[in-house]
């Protein structure tokens, strides 16, 4: 572990002087085992790990930040290159290891490592080598923080979430994926960008899979505490169809569009992600769109299946499920694309 | 308590609606006990404490707020009205009671609570009925909280930090007073004003008792990195002894100034004990002047005495004391300063 | 105007080191006109007044405070009080005095001043003699910042940001009443903690009159998404329309039961004041129930009246108002809720 | 410019829906053109460049970003990256173009364009190809503000900054170099990490060129209020002078050790210049090294050059650069890096 950048320059006499430049008052007694910090690992520092880490250090949202790679090298940069701005931020422990044993005792621990596509390899391909790489990664992160929260964002995130649960034995409220957070987000900007309104005074949310059968929930969009279906109705103004499944398809588009144009996405994501850790570690009990359990929920039975479904989170994960009234279409669509991603769990034989 | 405030008016089918909003998901578990929401208690709804309880509450330094008062009105017009702003605000727990069964389990506990001097009365009568009080507030405090820091800002400080010391059977590290880091800040203040620099550029502390014998350090006094007596001296400014004299007067002046015209002090004191929150906290190891154990510090031999020396505060709340080099003259008036204090401390019979 | 605190202590020697302490650069020039600080002033430092002062303070809203009031010790010492905190806070200027001029050039200026109620008075001519107090206020602020935007705290804040409108000889929308923001935080707290969710979440408006006759929203609440009052039919949870009756008298009664219970309300305005500035200042384009000129909004024509309406805020003040679809008995209770204000005015004889 | 992202989607019946979303209040007139918002202007969006208008979204430190490159594609993606992730943030305007026009009226300009070195290319011949980058770039920008602050962080910063000056035509107060702030900020950490403290208890500076012959301020360096060096001596801790050359030669192997490692360098640059903007912008006056015009300071006379000395930033840009006495060594190294960077300009024939 990379912890300490000046061992080296400061020379065996540097334990001299940190000893003597601080002196202790009596009776002083070490502090009781409550007394935590908060301590947040990220695996895999590519371009969204990365960002999610410097979101939540520029955030403050803990103590400590861990990160692990298999690669030392870009690994120990990417520390460094955090570390060298201690004077510009609240002091917060970083350290970095390719072994997990960094990680211990993390209140929460996310996961953006992933394995990338061969030219010309099939998804299938890709999703297996995925499900390898995740038994290797999982185990020995669940057992070093047996109390964490563990929030997915590699991708296929639904399956891999649902793998990660497998995989931990963690209870299903400690398992989340980023899910449709993101997505969600495109699209009240869509939204707010149109309306020229602050994006945040738009609710709105894509429900389902994180991916191409993601379902807009048009009946549940309001903006500024006016319901926008029944507004355009009031006013008489015609909306096709087709303009409200084009700006969904935006959505969709956005992650592909922006990869397209700059070879991968990582700011927006960096965002969602931190904005997901402060509600699970401040214990804020906000309602954000992510994949979970959806077993049981919206007419989802059967099998196991995680996906994305307005979520209550705080302190211990997963706090419930709010009770969404969707249209008869909407939840056709959501239990297609719970299929979808069920389809894709039978070829992996998981 | 009066934690919900809304019982009232939701009447018994209140219930109904919560339970069926949220939807729980399969296989959850309560949460590990690991997973500790951050707690602050704040003893006393006065002026002060209530500024401090602001100024932790807007800058989201805990997850809960609990507030005691022997004044069940003030108490909870108090809590209510921090309640009221819940929509502007990161989600906090706010509750209340007469009772110190509401503060369990904190992290930090702020006692601001303290006697009135009647008028006509002795200091030391009034220090004997602050001591009756103590000794009625600590020891439920402590038990209620046996991991928590003690903070105390109820004057006289640095006797009364020594009493809920010595009350609380707490580890030194553990007891705090707020001393001069509001006095610290003063004199910072008004170099900066004059200098027309950032406060936070300015390196200067006050140190010893909070009070009339407290010691300005003039010789560690540095700004943007420049010292400031060398930098008078090479610049061949003659400074009389009395200007310094003058400025350290008016520090100490300073709140009686601020009581003078308004009636009490409560922003800047809110301002510096969240200061201290922050640092203790978030584990921050920065160095503040606050009262703390000077026993076999700076000269300082004997008897147990609490006064302020520039303090590393961590998690587990002192973590040492920086050793600045005193003038000779500097620590002839700390040594003088820790007596005045014992001399209190011996009057009172403690 | 009380802007150096140090002056005295530095004496006249003072002026040489700040001089000797920066050297200028070679070929420096005074900045363009247009490099202007963002400056709020608050006229009436009282509970209120400090409260947003203090809030604006901390979340950094402004380069320059000036604070107004007459009572000039009271006015410093809180100005003295802020001050003192300067080591643990962005640099802010923080300046006051008894006279206008302290004013000048402000971005917004926040009116908290107000007549107490003398015992026995009627509230006719409480009203009559603000109506004064105002007449003497608005004109020299209005004069010295003639591009502000002017925000009325003071009650009853309908009809005095009516007078100050017509005393300034501003645009509409230029002149904004904290109306019902706070009563709408207030409801959203309600609603919050009683679902246990977070009052962010929760969209929920009161309109109309700050006072006996504003007009509760409850067609358009939704919380996480989810409209309340379809989902109560939904459920099939009885709701009587007693209860929906008491939650909005709560709401109205909040004030009035934090005023009996500690004396005053200060914390919850002034964070939703302070709200209310980063949304103008800041230029958010958020949505906020404030008092405009609602003159041919919402059924009510004729006479000019200011009341609470979801309003977008911005840079340039009142940006638009949401086109929110009302039932016909919020419709009819808006209405009265106007004529109610209007017969003050014409009472007044405004 | 791409500034609105979703009109294609909303189509030509979008129009209409804006329009009557909010409606227009009686009276309202144009907002006065004093009440400007803050705009910042990131010119390249390499790594560098969008870490530093990421941090500064983050941050809120401005109402408007806008971003130019001239790679149309990775620009378009990088809006959209920050764009999507509007509802986790404050409202901000993000605009880009390859054109300049869209920085017009920024009030800071921060330039982080520059050419890349071919395998085999001289210095030289890459610094007449920036020289060369910057006369099409500067021109054009200082046209479209010419009340901005520019703010150069392209290598070799010290000569680059001389060049924006001279091409500018703008005062020497208002164009600075982000210089040592960064190195600074390294020295701070490793001189924190190894003392166990925070990093903002650390005064330390790296003056002169931003480069090899960087010059560490070993006699100011102070830790909580204590002087380091002279602390050394009073404990008697041998300090040898080639453990201190480790340090300040680890501080300069800083940038490329990361290089190195990770391929470039993003993060602390970012929070470096996002801290520089906020002193501006914010009017902090607090004192950083940057790279100003350091004609005639520290006994550097003769022909004009800029390298970082500690400096006061405000809104009018350098404010004036603190008298720090320099020990004669440190002079010496100080007036030596100014040679060197002269001797570049004078290869350049500028």
């Amino acid at each position: 572990m990379h912890k300490s950048a000046s061992s080296s320059a400061f020379g065996p006499g540097g334990l001299d002087i940190a000893q003597s430049f601080f002196k202790p008052i009596h009776g002083a007694s070490p502090p009781p085992t409550t007394s935590r910090n908060t301590k947040i690992s990220v695996i895999g520092v590519g371009n969204v790990g990365m960002a999610i880490a410097q979101t939540i250090l520029t955030q403050h949202l803990a103590d400590e930040i861990a990160l692990v790679d298999v690669n030392a090298d870009k690994l120990r940069g990417e520390m460094l290159d955090l570390q060298h701005a201690a004077a510009f931020l609240p002091r917060t422990t970083i350290s970095s290891s390719v072994d997990y044993s960094v990680t211990g005792d993390s209140d929460l621990v996310i996961v953006t490592a992933g394995a990338r596509q061969i030219p010309g390899e099939s998804r299938l391909n890709l999703l297996q080598r995925n499900l390898a790489l995740f038994s290797k990664i999982i185990p020995p992160l669940s057992a070093r923080s047996p109390d964490a929260i563990l929030l997915i964002v590699s991708n296929p995130v639904d399956v891999l979430t649902y793998v990660a649960w497998k995989l931990s034995g963690f209870p299903a409220n400690r398992v989340i994926g980023s899910g449709t957070n993101l997505d969600s987000s495109r699209f009240r900007f869509l939204i707010a960008d149109h309306l020229n309104v602050n994006a945040q005074d738009v609710q709105a949310y894509i429900m389902g899979e994180h991916g191409d059968s993601s379902v807009a929930l048009w009946s549940s969009i309001s903006v500024g505490g006016v319901p926008i279906l029944s507004f355009l109705e009031r006013q008489q103004i015609a909306y096709e169809k087709q303009t409200l499944e084009n700006i969904h398809k935006e959505v969709i588009q956005g992650a592909y569009e922006v990869i397209g144009l700059k070879g991968y996405t990582s700011w927006a994501i960096g965002y969602s992600v931190a904005n997901l850790a402060r509600s699970i570690l401040r214990d804020q009990h906000r309602v954000h769109p992510v994949s979970v359990l959806a077993k049981g929920l919206y007419g989802i039975d059967g099998d196991d299946v995680f996906l994305s479904l307005p979520t209550q989170l705080g302190r211990s994960g997963v706090l419930g499920v709010t009770n969404l009234n969707l249209s008869d279409e909407e939840s056709q669509r959501l239990q297609k694309s719970a299929l979808t991603i069920l389809e894709v769990q039978r070829q992996l034989g998981i």
